[in-house]
């Protein structure tokens, strides 16, 4: 394991709760969350209403925590949620932020 | 519900998290969550390592999220985990933390 993803083992959670404590830093994982398929995604395509470096920042805190790997493959980037490291580690976490994203969601979209 | 106590349809979990990222409250609320007798505690009986007034600001932080309420019976005070209006707004929450809890205890009484 490279020095930026930390090991399961060293997953903590006060580092992943402070992580998802952002609004912007919760939506991506609760998306990420409500995805089985656990595809591979830009950061770009999370559409943060924010700019590059703070997007920058909020992806490098995920990182950090041992939320999201990093995937370079040199001429382009990606990001994947840890699934099975955090189910391991934090059973239940990851279906409550994917709930929490559902019931958003659907007060969203009945909205006038 | 008086002001400083949020409803549970007001409950957000920006700010329970947010609350939950600080090892010290995220011990006091892990402590309530692993004893399903809900008993009413007193803030000093957590033995927080922490000023008075240091103290008094993490049980603030805790009420103001929701997760705990402040009991006031005019000659002594106590504080009870919302245990109800947590499952219910962020079903697996409590159980995550419990589970910290237990955790942290085995690794605890295992140490030489």
């Amino acid at each position: 394991m490279d020095s930026t993803h930390p090991a399961t083992a060293d997953l903590d959670l006060g580092s992943i709760l402070q992580a998802l404590a952002d609004p912007h830093r919760r939506r991506v994982i609760a998306e990420l969350a409500a995805d089985r398929s656990d595809p591979e995604r830009t950061c770009h395509s999370f559409g943060l209403p924010v700019s590059k470096q703070t997007s920058t920042y909020h992806f490098k805190t995920l990182r950090a925590s041992g939320l999201i790997r990093d995937l370079n493959y040199g001429n382009r980037k990606g990001i994947r949620l840890r699934r099975a490291d955090i189910d391991a580690r934090f059973p239940g976490l990851l279906d409550l932020l994917a709930a929490e994203h559902s019931r958003t969601q659907q007060r969203a979209e009945t909205k006038p």
